[in-house]
């Protein structure tokens, strides 16, 4: 058994008898599957959420400050930061969600300066992907799997280059299947997103959370139309799904 | 040393030493001080939130559907739902938030059959009090103290009547003193609201939720501004503060 099949063999194991295990239970053992490095905050330290509407959430667009529920919207971002905000009260963290609504890796990177760069984040999430691919299907979209691949490696090497010690971050894109909008003829092509993003992620050494393994399992507690209206957005059940796995990354 | 004094001796010690607990542990700390029962939640159960701006949080009104983020604003309401719907996914809570800003005891009274009785929660969960003493202080409010305590005995005393097997959650009104709208002139008036929202859940036997003694030992954590605005309406972190001290009466 080599070190990816252990890898592999240990998560199914970990995954595996899920009626005994809770919905906590499963995300920790998703996210201790991943191994990878966990993220730290330090005092006053900036966190940016930024993705597209799975991050937006319906925030204001034109509430620039820090911590607020206008500026964070309702979504996995509010959550994952309320948590934070109370858990490390001590640390005056500022906290920003910049995610827009329909966004592709190209959308992230014209707004990238303004965005990100300039905010300095000390932390920096990205969800980014299920649109690169959904809007080939209807909207017109010519991009590729491999344009995907090759603006999210540049975004981030742009980043790396800003932004040298910033602890980075990669939500794995996700679906559920048979919910509204995510039919069969998204697969295989869809899971090549995840695989990309996962590569991506190795390649900047950031923290990956393996949200496709973590709705997967959580359909065996309930439906996926209870985690997702339309296969894509999360309901308030999934968003917090998402945040209970986001925060586990953190120390 | 009787029984009230044992409690509050209880209290004491195991709030006392902060600086080497947690957050959370304060909020279970002061949770399992009152040593109320513990709500349970039946398959398929529906809670309700009532109360005035803290609960409302900003709900969109027209959405009448259960546990959308638009419906249950991006308060305490949502972050204790959010963490109810993850949790318990198996049950299916039909989660539901009516509060509206502003009100106070007789306001809530005046939409009761339709915000509360008509929607049969087996859970309900009430906040309410701050406005019934600060609209005294500039909105020419002339409800006293015995106003307030006569409104919510009638109030809850109705809301038995026709829901005898309702499992009742009162919160205590609480403000943070010296943030902003919130100064000296509110003491001790306010107090005797919060003593008399105890009273009335010990009356009806409701789960009472100490916030006011939740916020105040957060207060060595973070400042008050940390933890409101203007030293009524929750920030993002009372908000989730709140939220745990809720999801901790739960079962």
């Amino acid at each position: 058994m080599n070190s990816s099949n252990r890898r592999n063999f240990l998560r199914n194991v970990s995954l595996g008898s899920l009626a005994a295990i809770s919905i906590p239970g499963i995300v920790s053992a998703a996210v201790a599957a991943e191994k990878t490095k966990k993220i730290t905050l330090k005092k006053e330290g900036i966190v940016l959420f930024q993705g597209d509407s799975i991050t937006d959430a319906g925030r204001k667009r034109d509430h620039e400050e820090a911590n607020s529920s206008a500026a964070l919207g309702s979504g996995y971002a509010l959550m994952a930061a309320s948590g934070l905000l109370l858990k490390h009260a001590g640390k005056h963290l500022k906290i920003y969600n910049k995610g827009i609504s329909g966004n592709k890796v190209f959308q992230l990177a014209d707004r990238w300066d303004v965005d990100c760069l300039a905010i300095k984040p000390d932390v920096l999430s990205i969800l980014v992907g299920v649109n690169d691919y959904w809007h080939t299907l209807n909207n017109n979209y010519k991009g590729t799997i491999q344009t995907y691949r090759d603006d999210y490696d540049k975004l981030l090497s742009r980043t790396r280059a800003a932004l040298p010690d910033v602890q980075l971050i990669i939500g794995e894109p996700f679906a559920v299947r048979d919910v509204k909008s995510v039919d069969d003829k998204w697969y295989p092509a869809f899971d090549e997103y995840r695989a990309a993003a996962r590569a991506i992620a190795d390649k900047y050494e950031a923290t990956f959370i393996p949200y496709q393994s973590i709705f997967d399992k959580a359909l065996q507690s309930a439906p996926g139309a209870y985690w997702t209206g339309d296969g894509v957005h999360p309901s308030v059940a999934g968003a917090q799904l998402m945040a209970e796995a986001w925060q586990q990354c953190v120390k």
